[in-house]
């Protein structure tokens, strides 16, 4: 397979060419051709990937002769180019909010609506990392007890920012340990020791983009409008891992055991849930790790057969770079991607 | 007035000294004497107040000759030697769990149910910090629009571990800055750039007993147990001010406009709500200061002319100093100190 990377030397980039590098070992992804993208500052510089140093050149702003293009590269530029590079064949999985509510783009968490990306016309796109996370967990219970009302509060680590942002917090942390001011760029406010209740632009209605994309992406990815979904997106001093308490009120009233069993056996998951061992989800132990952690799993004291639990999962991992590559991963066992002649 | 403080050395008692100084400054309370105590291991130590230095006595285990004792020395101490304290006629202000649910002993927060107080019979309890955080926002609204449901997520500081607690996050975090690995003490995982979701003691039902606090303590507090109320409390990397995310089903629909104006009225509250301005709750604008922020405030998405609202409190303040000290100011303005002769 042939693919490119659009935005390979962001923090997405990174994870990207990890996790390819990994599919590879494990046999599933054969990489026959890497080409690496990424704007004019960054073209130049190479970058190692299956024992070869290789360089990166500027974004094009036309057809990309790849099979599997992973855009990471922001909504600006993917909006601009992501039907371009598309123009010839390739297939463009887009880590940006620019087409998720496209009807035309399907909106793809592998373990939980694979199907849909067979339906792609040259875009699919990757989710929003907090709905990706928190869908892994709550589709199985949907699909078993149907989820009516989803309250959702997260704690959301500084890579969401990109690299920019896990490096702000270091740098600022550092200056307030030694008695400085922090200051701050990537972010709206100082970030050491503080909590920050705004991601992405407010819109109308008070809520954050970041909290209504929660909202519009659990209807799309679980097909279901019905289900009445609210989001707290809250920025915190962590460097990767976004954590969630998620709240749900339920069809057909469920135990904590039988969700434990249920997300017990569901893909994507680690049930970590053994409060005695003190184990729960936490980004200390689900950084770098693919699964997503859910745990804290226990009745609702707010709607009679309801549950809450709490989720922790590497948003650059499932939130982004290996949600992307398992899309790739379900095009190529369904035999959806036609290699080109000559590879 | 004689004011004693047990627990003169810890995090809470150096709080309480500074907002005792800061009453007698404006001329609320008139501290005729303050006698410290603490452990054994701190007795001798001086303390400076209102001019003077002070010398940390050993906790006495029978009465303490004083109008009002502000105790902060943990559950354990408070319940083995709170009732002698008070035995010859010293109130007792408790700012630990051990009595706060007891029928006999009034469970304050001056601005929501302060009457309470002066139903006392030697023991008042201080609530818990995240609960006392939360009514001053919460209480207005149920009184006015009857509150069904109410879902918290808290964004706890390292300072409710207290003084070692802070200590703990700021040398860890220090050490992880320099390529060392964190250790752990106070908390039951490495705290820095991390996420406990684990506070106190893990209850049967799941639930920890941090948690629950929020549910007993918003019953007893705004005097309704048919509230239904849900608590995730979860520990992060900050020094001081807890946040919330609060989600409350109302019985009388109200809009945040609505929301907004009853807050700007109601005391012990901030509001601080201008997204376009990047106004909202934080603990870098909140610590240190006596009111709770209260901002995002908007309509719920989950139920119908529901509110969805952010708080930020400093729960050394709000959520154990100053609220005890409130209390006893509460006492002295409704002439419930009944100063001993001599005095």
């Amino acid at each position: 397979m042939r693919v490119a990377i659009v935005g390979a030397t962001g923090a997405v980039g990174h994870e990207l060419m990890q996790v390819l590098e990994q599919s590879q070992q494990r046999g599933s992804l054969k990489i026959d051709e890497l080409q690496l993208y990424a704007s004019p500052r960054s073209a130049g510089k190479t970058l190692p990937f299956g024992g070869q140093d290789l360089t990166v050149q500027v974004t094009p702003e036309g057809p990309i002769d790849a099979d599997i293009v992973l855009a990471s590269a922001g909504g600006s530029v993917s909006l601009a180019l992501a039907h371009q590079w598309a123009s010839e064949g390739a297939i463009v999985i887009d880590n940006s909010s620019a087409f998720r509510y496209d009807a035309d783009v399907p909106l793809v968490v592998p373990e939980v609506n694979g199907p849909e990306a067979l339906k792609h016309k040259g875009i699919i796109a990757n989710p929003n990392c907090t709905t990706a996370i928190a869908v892994v967990a709550v589709a199985p219970i949907h699909r078993k007890y149907g989820v009516k009302r989803m309250i959702v509060s997260t704690y959301q680590a500084t890579s969401g920012a990109g690299q920019k942002g896990m490096d702000e917090l270091l740098t600022e942390t550092h200056k307030v340990l030694h008695g400085q001011q922090a200051s701050h760029q990537e972010f709206v406010h100082p970030i050491p020791f503080n909590v920050i209740p705004h991601i992405d632009a407010f819109q109308d209605n008070g809520y954050t983009k970041e909290e209504m994309k929660v909202a519009w992406e659990t209807h799309k990815i679980l097909g279901d409008d019905s289900i009445k979904v609210s989001c707290t997106a809250v920025r915190i001093p962590t460097l990767r891992t976004h954590s969630e308490a998620i709240t749900l009120e339920l069809e057909h009233p469920a135990t904590p055991d039988e969700i434990r069993e249920l997300l017990g056996s569901a893909p994507g998951v680690e049930v970590r849930d053994n409060p005695g061992g003190k184990l729960y989800p936490m980004p200390l132990t689900a950084s770098g790790k693919y699964d997503v952690e859910v745990g804290r799993i226990r009745q609702s004291l707010v709607f009679d057969g309801g549950i809450d639990l709490f989720v922790a999962g590497d948003q650059l991992l499932k939130g982004a770079a290996l949600n992307a590559v398992q899309i790739a991963e379900y095009l190529q066992e369904h035999g959806a991607i036609k290699q080109k002649a000559g590879v």
